[in-house]
């Protein structure tokens, strides 16, 4: 698909694909979403993205931190405080992120009409 | 995040989550941006969407059709030919897919590098 085409996401072996792999995941498009706001701790981070299990955050954000998406700041205190940021990679990435975000929402309606009308004809 | 507030990602029991779901999926993304070109035969829609499997490409088209984003056309031929397209629907989510898809090819050398950075660390 690519404009530059060195990497293209649609073969196999292109070490894009592992980028899209993680970035097309509906925890790390929560996430994302969920840091646009600035940084914030572990604790508010896991009540915002509702539902969201403390291991699936975790491992998450830790993935996140690897592909250089989020910044991790822990402060030696009493209880330990840890902290998240987008970095400036991860700024880059929350328009495509937020923009599917708002597919979801806005269109819910007619996606669920058509689960309705598909389920009716099986 | 939403604009309108009725429908939110964050919220786990908003059924919004669930088209999020779908469509933040590395699979959906690559077989969007693959039927971007137009109406494929599954053959064909199997070989550009490298390395996809044959179980995985009938699972992710039948939920992109439940969901109003691709139609299916069987034709009483022999041997059955099945094509597929995007619906007015699915149209309206290749935008942010592909949003995504060159997110992925443009910044692979930086989450490499990042990748590198923090395993080193490790």
């Amino acid at each position: 698909m690519s404009h530059d085409r060195t990497f293209d996401v649609l073969t196999a072996t292109c070490p894009s694909r592992t980028s899209l792999a993680r970035i097309a995941n509906k925890w790390t498009a929560m996430v994302v979403i969920a840091l646009s706001g600035g940084r914030m701790r572990f604790g508010d981070l896991r009540a915002k993205v509702d539902g969201i299990s403390g291991k699936v955050l975790t491992d998450t954000l830790r993935d996140l931190e690897r592909d250089g998406l989020v910044a991790r700041y822990a402060f030696a205190e009493v209880p330990p405080r840890v902290e998240y940021e987008l970095t400036e990679l991860g700024h880059t990435l929350q328009a495509p992120l937020r923009a599917l975000g708002l597919w979801a929402e806005e269109h819910i309606t007619e996606v669920l009409a058509a689960r309705e009308s598909y389920d009716s004809r099986r």
